[in-house]
């Protein structure tokens, strides 16, 4: 990062990302902005932390004040650069009223793409986690429960495997809602015939897993099975398009030209998938736009799905690991149609 | 809104922060940016939330881009007020590049300040699910069990109750984790002995409640007892203090100079209290270097807290409704020192 620094010719660094704050330092809390200069590292946070910081983050040196930006801006010298995906324009205009700004994008999660083994871990247990808590919730989901009784059945599964949190709220879409990509839990009870979209995963110091799968209650229409089919096809696709090396686009493609050659492209309004790790949407993104190339030792989603709306959906997502001569799949669970 | 607009001089006004957007037209998914115009209001997002959009937000016009802040550009004309608490750099100069911006901070905040009827239902309601499922869990709390049991557990009497969620990932600190402002819950067992400090609150319909209660297991020492008084001393000199009309920083005052008495003004680093609603934390905020005026029809919470570091920490809170002649505690348990 030190060197980076010195290429843009600056002496410091404005971090306002709170995952890059916690990458860099390891402080955890909501409110805290690293300032990173030539030789040291500045934790601007207030003053409900300060004990927390004490624990997390012995290496820095504490600037507390109940306006962090102020506070931290008193301490800026020189040529900063910052976070330009992250600093506000108020923020921005407190820092460049004393010192000269370059606004840059990435330094630190660029960084944060490739994994460390430590970090593998974390997202190999959250991955189990999840694992083992779907497949033991599946024998119990039945026609009647509501959409929030199934979430919080799987989050209980997943806490009492080890997790420290969720992923994410999940999502349980059954019948038509399982036609909303991100549909939020509601009381709807499943009905027999419905779709199941469960998106879900569990968080493991920090880091995050993510895996969908879609099933169907009772018995399954034929267009049901199609959708389905079309999914996995797609899904298998990206998965074997994964390797170390390969553009990102070329990821999205090979599993998109299956559901445009089904007829479905515009029922697949998003891109097939994208890195996790100390957030749960990170880089690199796997889309129809990415540009770069896929490194190896780096979590991604593979998730393409089908929406018809008013009718229901189906989306089948893995959470994958990148090596040199191809990929593994951290969540395992049956991809085929299972009928519930 | 719009005469505020036609005040400024500006043709429409670029609405990017979540909770606004959700109180502007009813959108509550992840990715949406409003956008009003002198006659009607945009709503940028991608393709995950078409279906959502036709659901929630039936009034408005839709923009739907992949690259949503590029995509709603597009659309922007003349003169374009932006939120400048949440406009970052980068999008910033996507939006500059095109028309000149005025940035602007709390328009829709200072609106949502004063709630209406159904506003003020959905809070008292979360505030009621607090009480109870706290009240139903105190039974059960004892020795041995570790701060993630306790969260998990009163988690669940919450959503028993109907709770759509919570109002943030609870605090649940336990000895000399209770002198860490804002714990997050750990597998340390409790005590006796310990201070056991709860921060918590369900959520109901996108509206928070917030509550917090200090206890101890098996006996008191004598300076448990003592912070706990003058934390409850300081707590309803807070409550006390409230009215519409009166000045925001005076509330702070009535009840940290309680606490600046008891010798103990440097263990009391944050301020009195907030507002909520869409979010757990907004206007307005009564601190120590708050300004304006408290309204009527306004939730704010009480909560001043003594930390003593490696020993332990009180801190006593309340959501409060404000009335024309005082206030009205919505969260109602037991304020004494209880022992578990």
């Amino acid at each position: 990062m030190r060197s980076r620094m010195a290429e843009a010719g600056v002496d410091s660094f404005w971090i306002a990302h709170p995952a890059n704050v916690r990458y860099l330092c390891g402080f955890t809390g909501s409110n805290g902005i690293g300032l990173m200069t030539t030789d040291g590292f500045l934790l601007g946070t207030d003053g409900r932390y300060v004990t927390q910081c004490a624990q997390e983050c012995t290496d820095v040196e504490l600037v507390v004040d109940r306006d962090t930006v102020r506070g931290l801006a008193l301490r800026v010298r020189g040529h900063v650069a910052i976070e330009a995906d992250r600093v506000t324009v108020n923020q921005h205009q407190i820092i460049a009223d004393r010192v000269t700004t370059l606004p840059v994008s990435g330094w630190v999660e660029g960084v944060r793409v490739v994994k460390d083994a430590e970090e593998e871990s974390y997202i190999r247990q959250a991955c189990q986690i999840s694992d083992d808590a779907l497949e033991s919730l599946l024998p119990k989901i039945s026609v009647g429960m509501t959409e929030r009784d199934v979430a919080r059945a799987l989050e209980g599964e997943m806490l009492d495997r080890g997790a420290e949190g969720l992923a994410f709220e999940s999502i349980v879409a059954g019948g038509p809602h399982s036609a909303i990509p991100h549909h939020q839990p509601t009381q709807r009870p499943l009905e027999s015939g419905d779709l199941l979209k469960i998106d879900f995963g569990a968080r493991v110091a920090g880091y995050h897993a993510d895996q969908t799968r879609t099933f169907v209650m009772g018995r399954a229409a034929a267009w049901q099975t199609e959708i389905h089919t079309v999914v996995a096809q797609a899904q298998a696709r990206g998965r074997e398009a994964l390797s170390g090396g390969v553009s990102l686009v070329s990821i999205d493609d090979a599993s998109r030209v299956v559901i445009t050659a089904a007829g479905y492209a515009d029922n697949y309004p998003h891109g097939l998938g994208h890195g996790l790790g100390l957030e749960i949407h990170e880089a690199p993104m796997l889309g129809a736009r990415s540009t770069g190339i896929l490194h190896a030792g780096v979590p991604v989603t593979i998730e393409p799905g089908i929406y018809l709306p008013g009718r229901g959906g189906v989306r089948i997502e893995d959470t994958m690991w990148v090596t040199d001569s191809g990929s593994e799949s951290l969540t395992r669970l049956p991809r085929e149609l299972l009928v519930l």
